[in-house]
């Protein structure tokens, strides 16, 4: 047996530890159960458990082939799950008992994973109703949202790995708030279907860890585009034309990383401040039109926040809607072309405008929008605290470059741990 | 009660005699039922019908005010559907009832549409096995596909109304070979949850009807964007680049509309041209994230078309996507200001090569990926016949000028009718 409690393993050390037998799939459930069972009463992650998942782990063996047998996983309360009730935390959904799985979950549970229940979430991971949970580093905070059960669930060590959603920032700032490993990879690799809807040119499915290993895993599992190489790389930094919104705390960490040897200053085309703006043009429109046929037979269960969207569609914001997604391509195109001509692999930039509120308000997508709009992939890293509060840093690279984005993320990420050994801590 | 026998009535004079009182919802149910047991046995329309259908319409009044209150309808079998079965005509899912219906179901059904079955369809409305409808006007003949049932069903008067999909040419291509008029909406307009994914760039609700009132009305029910304006309108006119693809009857036929007084010719860029290649590209990368999971769990079950579209994914491929999808946008974004500047309101481009080919192959989706790559509202206008066997031409629009391409599209059609009986049919 490791030293350490099985369910504050990662995942990949768990795995190791399954495959060589140190202990069992049920061992291992029955952990992070046990810790769920001690905490949620006070974390609230989790909207629902499956009874059956420590029999589904007493079928594992330890010569399991698939590359996550076993693994305790828990599940954003947005995917389609056949065997748990799927409510998307709404009140019309309350019952809501789906036939499939999501292809997310399908593509989990044939790699050998447990799902071990689902979290809790911002209603449809949109608006409307905040999720209950509160961040493990301090409950009176946010866990951040949408993803606020999965972040807290992670951060709390009731699993090792879980789904996530992104649309606008819901992936990447909760695991800067919840000082865990998230990842937003880019737009449409991996199939949203049976999971919720809300704006399906940015919906995309994320993941969270307990460290760069773990979603490389799922990368895998997810069929990711590969690192294409290794050996020095080199990344820029920017505060985005929002860095009147960062805290004094995260000014304060992105300056220090700024000093790092293979860091240096980018400077995004002024332009690119438009594109939040054009983000929230994209997700109100296609927002109207998924809630619509809601508002049309459950009208008065459904949320103002979707009614508003709903009576925001007009003529002109559904052609808006083309020409935002036509300028955010070409804003893709020409961010990948300034990457390539000056050096630069991947850019670091504020996961979130500092700590997690105090509330249950999900936070602030001002920083994580504009990359949702890119569709380029976004990995977050745990690298500070700031009263007690955990707060990480972004990284974002070219579409379709996955592994090689987590490949830098994880060499910046152990960089960065050397330095804070070595030096003052970051 | 009207002359015509209920079955064959457009779904507006079917809505009118309904509020008139002339015949009730059960009459007109009735009547379309009566209708598909006489002929489906050979024209194959159908993998279901709605055994509480007249139940459903003896329910319906005439002061109904709900804008398709009674009016049967048929659903192309990868709309999920709460009460039949959704087999997406794949034997994976030979048994599948989902427990949602499709967003646009919602919508037709909140309309007060009686959902009058399920009709045939391409496997997953993208390849593998074919439908094994007849076209109605020679049953040797494809109808085309992938919405072979909906669009015969439409064409055999079984329903004055169909829903269809089209992620290639799957909803225009189907009404040009039955005789039908079509409509694909600009794309994202009408929420595409519980329909069955292929490609999410692309995949789009469509519609067939018996006449462009039909489609106004399916139009009006989904929230499309209305006419902006009456008056005159130019049209141009355009063998695309794919000019040497088309039969004789169809170029002979673009001849003749090329001489109305409201047409001229239109020269598309050459590099146009490429929208083929791009499509297919986004198509097979965005299909092989939508299929992997069942390669996964289904394998044996899975068409080896659809293993072909996994084994085709490679990082290489991923990227190419986003590379097309730019593309595809600039080039909808320079059509659309080509079309300003030279005062077109609307393109007439083929709808199919020429009339349906024998067998049951769906047909060659040439002249219509490209107008799905660009995202732009779509109408097939049945305008022809040619050896007995129908033709259409396509309308083609602005992004988010639905309303307004139908009303062009009306007139033109009337415009030709009224030609047709002056002069020479054409």
């Amino acid at each position: 047996m490791p030293l350490e409690p099985l369910n504050t393993l990662s995942a990949t050390k768990a795995l190791t530890g399954l495959k060589r037998g140190e202990f069992t799939a049920l061992d291992l459930t029955r952990a992070c159960l046990e810790r769920i069972h001690a905490r949620d009463e006070q974390v609230k992650a989790w909207l629902s458990l499956d009874p059956n998942a420590e029999q589904e782990a007493a079928k594992i063996t330890a010569d399991d082939p698939r590359p996550l047998a076993g693994l305790p996983i828990g599940v954003k309360d947005v995917f389609d799950t056949h065997d748990l009730p799927t409510t998307y935390n709404s009140p019309i959904f309350a019952n809501h008992q789906p036939t499939l799985d999501a292809a997310a979950v399908t593509m989990l549970r044939a790699a050998g994973a447990i799902i071990i229940g689902k979290t809790d979430t911002t209603e449809f991971a949109a608006a409307g109703r905040n999720a209950a949970t509160g961040n493990p580093a301090n409950l009176a905070h946010t866990p951040g949202g949408s993803s606020a059960g999965s972040a807290a669930a992670v951060a709390d060590f009731h699993v090792p790995l879980a789904l996530a959603t992104q649309t606008g920032g819901s992936t990447i700032r909760p695991a800067s708030f919840c000082g865990i490993f998230g990842m937003k990879p880019s737009y449409g690799l991996i199939s949203t279907e049976g999971m919720k809807r809300y704006a399906p040119s940015f919906d995309t499915v994320g993941v969270y860890g307990r460290d760069i290993t773990d979603l490389e895993l799922a990368a895998k599992v997810f069929d990711l585009p590969a690192a294409t190489q290794s050996g020095p790389f080199r990344l820029g930094i920017s505060y985005t034309a929002h860095r009147a919104q960062l805290s004094p705390p995260m000014v304060a960490l992105l300056d220090q990383i700024g000093e790092l040897p293979m860091v240096s200053s980018f400077e995004l085309p002024a332009e690119f401040a438009q594109l939040d703006d054009l983000h929230r043009a994209v997700m109100f429109a296609e927002g109207a039109s998924t809630f619509l046929p809601l508002s049309r037979t459950a009208s008065h269960e459904l949320h103002q926040d979707f009614h508003a969207r709903i009576q925001s569609r007009t003529a002109d914001t559904m052609r808006e809607a083309f020409i935002a997604r036509d300028a955010m391509s070409r804003f893709a195109n020409q961010l990948e072309n300034m990457m390539i001509s000056s050096g630069i692999d991947a850019l670091i930039v504020p996961a979130a405008p500092g700590p997690a509120p105090l509330g249950r308000d999900p936070g602030n997508p001002i920083f994580n929008a504009m990359w949702t709009a890119l569709q380029m992939p976004c990995v977050t890293l745990p690298v500070a605290k700031h009263a007690g509060l955990p707060m990480g840093i972004q990284i974002v690279g070219p579409r379709a470059n996955d592994g090689q984005l987590l490949r830098i993320a994880g060499e910046l990420f152990q960089h960065i741990k050397t330095q804070e050994h070595a030096n003052a801590p970051i």
